[in-house]
């Protein structure tokens, strides 16, 4: 292996283990030498890649682009659709992404408010949410910037009350949930007779996760 | 002061340093010292009242109640709009419900799963969603226990954005923006039009608190 293929390959393998625990201790519960010991890298190497413990959870909350490549649907609300039920499915099933959304939503314990972490979705959502407008799917006079923060919110604090309760068995009917209450007044009546909900993962890997 | 009445307002003024220190620093970030010397009570004291931290947390959540008195509105749907927009004002300039809301979501680094914090905000939703409903401002059909659920947490992540993107000096905005996104999949279209929003609260105290 070329030295900077390996150099590839640690790197990730720290970030992988730093999300995992971040996911099951917070930020504050997990230190660097716990890092260290679950991913079995050299203090030497960890420092090579990151100065502090502060710059692996900024790299672990940009693994989140990988859970967030929409599905393929012609409609593109159909699309979101499938993007939540698929990011609802990691956070039941990937260590990473569990990692990622606790850093998000305990942000007061990891940085000074900051809205990086949620950056990415709204983009996203934003970016599907245009295309839904283009193709007539979506009700006239919808700001769409507000519409896909408001989006991202809602999802956020589903989960939060469904991680809370049952520790997240229950989030898939929540998610449907959710569409039930928001769709009548995101898109034209006509589209909404054509949506199918639930609309689950069908192409995950058999232990559930959705990044390779 | 009578011995007892001593004794309540011993445990309160704990309750509310608590709220302030758990609202400013979190859970973890917390100790019952810190709580002593916010408060300027005996070590005694504390723990005639509180075996441990965790049950000083508990009565902290408990506070919620008193910022989930719907104010009066002849529409039950306006009842609840506007107290979202009572809660949010207690969550921007409130001390107290800022350490509520904190403990809750950062619920994880606090106590194992449970959705104790949550309980009473779905109740106060729940029995106006009821009374909604039979004055027939609802559209027909709806779960109101799974509506009340989702309300709450969609409102939770809602201010969770709000906080890390302005420390929530945006979230009367976001709170509009969320009432115009899901009320057309809530009430009937004649209600839709007889609602107001926002319905700020107007009798807020000077220093913004709700309770006294």
């Amino acid at each position: 292996m070329a030295q900077q293929e390996r150099a590839v390959k640690t790197r990730r393998t720290i970030i992988e283990a730093a999300a995992a625990l971040f996911g099951e201790f917070g930020y504050n519960g997990t230190s660097t030498t716990d890092i260290l010991e679950r991913c079995g890298v050299t203090r030497g190497a960890l420092y090579f890649h990151f100065p502090n413990k502060l710059s692996i959870a900024d790299a672990v909350v940009a693994l989140q682009d990988e859970a967030l490549g929409p599905p393929e649907r012609e409609v593109k609300v159909q699309a979101m659709i499938a993007l939540s039920y698929q990011y609802a499915w990691g956070l039941m099933y990937d260590p990473m992404l569990r990692g990622v959304v606790r850093l998000a939503v305990e942000q007061a314990t990891y940085k000074k408010p900051d809205d990086l972490s949620y950056r990415g979705p709204k983009k996203a959502v934003l970016e599907l949410l245009r295309q839904a407008e283009r193709r007539g799917e979506l009700l006239p006079g919808l700001e769409l910037e507000a519409v896909a923060q408001f989006f991202v919110g809602s999802f956020t604090g589903v989960q939060v009350l469904s991680e809370a309760s049952t520790g997240r068995q229950d989030l898939p009917e929540r998610v449907t949930e959710m569409w039930r209450i928001i769709l009548p007044g995101l898109v034209t009546p006509g589209i909404l007779t054509r949506l199918r909900i639930p609309d689950l993962p069908g192409g995950t890997r058999p232990d559930g996760r959705l990044s390779a």
